[in-house]
């Protein structure tokens, strides 16, 4: 998979800066150092960083000075994307179904749908067309799983579940484990039934390890073009609203309703029955046990919003100092 | 699986308020339009959510005015969830081995047990009467799974594991991995060999994608009747006590010794070595490094008895103004 | 394996103190009750918890009296330490290739290594000699995997990942899912494609459930020696420096740079592209979204100094009635 500069503006759609005739072999960061690499610098800040190294090629923007082979582009990043979106594999899978893996005879697998080695389809599971599933899935009872959806090693869905279409569902994800309730009763804890299903909508993605609980009753949904990253915890009964993003480690507790287009950021968290506003942000490590109602940005734990919050941390270190002058003054 | 609310008021020790021909199809939560759902009310705040939306059929207490079909108890939320119990499939797993499960000749599966496809059982394993392994579960050397208890997919049990009887252990979940000692001997970090095992109580549930590690030496133990949700983990020689309730991405660090009756809210850490009395109470985000002798309940982190830490979080928004306010003073 | 304490004193380089024939069947902890237990004493705390309780014998300091079979060592902890090491059982894998695993013809595994039941490697992958390959290990195209590593029962390696040599990885960790990158196009998340590496050192250790992304393009790396505890999420294009040790429930954010022999205690984070210099280490649940470029030790969210951060954790309770009073003297 190599490439001109001349091929690759083509490509692109950029403009050959310098030495159209150079080869490049592959997407690099802009700290890289690979003389085959081709990179891309959108600021002074990376122009400072491709600088001080040595990938091979750079894409940049126009009017922006470099003496390397480069490509010219409106929006380098952009072009970068392009670049990377070539350079994809797809993991490779049989099509058809492996001869190892388990379908029940009440399961339905469309014709076009790839089953890989030692899956587990049960009773009642639907496979649409194009789906993949990958070694070690474990679809479940009565489950549902969209057109072209991705479902990669060792994916678990319990029973009820519906995942939607075009979904990437990473290796380790469990969808559908029992939500979390229990009533003491004076004597043990008491477990109650989780009856409920989970429903995700179209051109979701749920990182690795994540987990959606199923419903109490009901079902805990994500929205169309969720994306969740690893390690993401979504209780019983919750409800994320479209094009909402979760990044690592973070959690929605219980029948929390998250809005459409939030942003939560590394390891934050929503208590359970809090509401999120459409387009809330929560900064990295902010909790919020309220609801917010309001779209912007919030910080800290209790989250406040972003301003409110970063000033009373910055004055924070200084109260002592201040309160000790007062002291003094008498 | 449909029922008439005369049918439901026999099996639910409720009586008919209205329609007693309603037929209900499935449990609901409050805020369901499900026209053949069945849900419950409790206080006005939930008869406002139910009112807003259009169940089906409530569950309301004696006296509570509400002009649709409706059963009446004297505890609703417990008419609920026995209703719930109602609708409880047990995930499908066929009796006995499956064929393609490896089970080592030295281990013993008693004859009511099941063990799902490409399930394996190590050397010295013992699987007692109407266990459930379900596929990809790892019963490693000389684990001993107790009566009734169900292993969901992709549970790990590395070696000299005791589960009780009547746990639930959920998908992913990993018991036994090695706890985490090293020890830098100014050159590498050695490794401090963990050869101890985990013992787990009665009637105890652990979460989808949670890790109970082996002690170094003896044990790292759950008591009975412990319920742990998605993602927690549990150190090497920590002991939690019986009944305790540990919510999501929580954590107990090693050695560290939990009470019993002890909840731990969501993304909650208590620091290796530190000892929580018998129902103690960790409010969400709560994390404490420090020994916490009296029941009660703790907010946030520093972990404080609940009064003081909400004061101190509810002042110090208010600390700066005040101050300068004094400063303003002369 | 039971030994004498002679026979123990030969082999852990400790001298018997009292009761030679004593026959000693198991390492113990301080407070064990086990009276074929030996433990260690190493200072006057332990010394309590041991007197407090009756294990068989205790290794102790020159010069400590205890009145119970004992052996005598310089350094009794790493005499336990070896006194562990003996205890040892690697977990049971047939040697060769166990007939149900799936190898693609285009994938080498070495003569001497290890290929459990239902593991699946895929083409171009390369397992090295005395490699050990556990029931439901995925190793994905173009993986590699050292001389001497481990992967214990569930790990998956996407595509492109690299293990060193002598590496353990625990159950479920997952290396090479896609770093998590999406660009907001007014309509939908774009997916920002994920075609880059994950390059691990040799002798790292890797917890049960980690996750260590690929990059966007070039690689995410883990130095030599680094060890991960469980839950540990590590991000597209992070770097980790050699000997660095994190602790459970800890995050590195993508691009961010971590140096050597840094240590991050249980539920620390940092954030994105930042940079943390060698020998930095963050105390239990500290954040940091800015550089660290000293080493030392850092305490709170956002992390600062320990000293500072402690004390003006220490300070802040107290700081209302300081206030208070002043605001009284008028």
């Amino acid at each position: 998979m190599s490439w001109t500069l001349t091929q690759l503006a083509g490509l692109l759609g950029a403009e050959v800066g310098e030495s159209p005739d150079f080869v490049v072999a592959r997407p690099v960061p802009a700290d890289s150092d690979d003389p085959q690499g081709l990179t891309f610098c959108e600021s002074a800040k990376y122009l400072r960083l491709v600088t001080a190294h040595s990938a091979g090629a750079v894409i940049v923007p126009p009017g922006m000075e470099i003496s390397r082979p480069h490509l010219v582009a409106d929006h380098p990043r952009a072009a970068f994307e392009t670049l990377l979106a070539m350079y994809r594999r797809p993991l490779p899978l049989r099509p058809g179904v492996h001869p190892t893996a388990v379908i029940d005879p009440s399961a339905e697998v469309e014709r076009t749908a790839s089953v890989g080695p030692y899956a587990v389809v049960e009773r009642g599971a639907r496979i649409a067309a194009g789906v993949k599933v990958f070694p070690y899935c474990y679809v479940g009872e009565d489950c549902t799983v969209g057109e072209n959806t991705v479902l990669y090693p060792h994916v678990v869905l319990y029973q009820d579940v519906r995942v939607g279409s075009r979904c990437v569902v990473h290796a380790h994800a469990v969808l559908g484990a029992d939500g979390f309730g229990f009533r003491w009763d004076s004597r043990v804890q008491q477990k109650i039934e989780q009856v409920g299903a989970v429903v995700i909508g179209d051109d979701v993605e749920i990182g690795a390890g994540s987990a959606v609980d199923r419903a109490t009753a009901g079902a805990t949904t994500l929205g169309n073009g969720v994306k969740l990253d690893n390690m993401v915890q979504i209780g019983h009964n919750a409800r994320i609203g479209d094009h909402t993003v979760i990044c690592g480690q973070s959690a929605v507790a219980g029948s929390a309703v998250v809005g459409g287009r939030v942003t939560m950021a590394g390891q934050t968290g929503v208590a359970d029955h809090v509401e999120l506003a459409d387009g809330v942000s929560l900064a990295a490590r902010a909790m919020t046990a309220k609801d917010l109602k309001q779209p912007g940005v919030y910080y800290g734990s209790p989250a406040r919003p972003l301003a409110e919050g970063l000033r009373i941390a910055a004055r924070l270190p200084h109260l002592h100092e201040r309160i000790e002058k007062l002291e003094r003054r008498e």
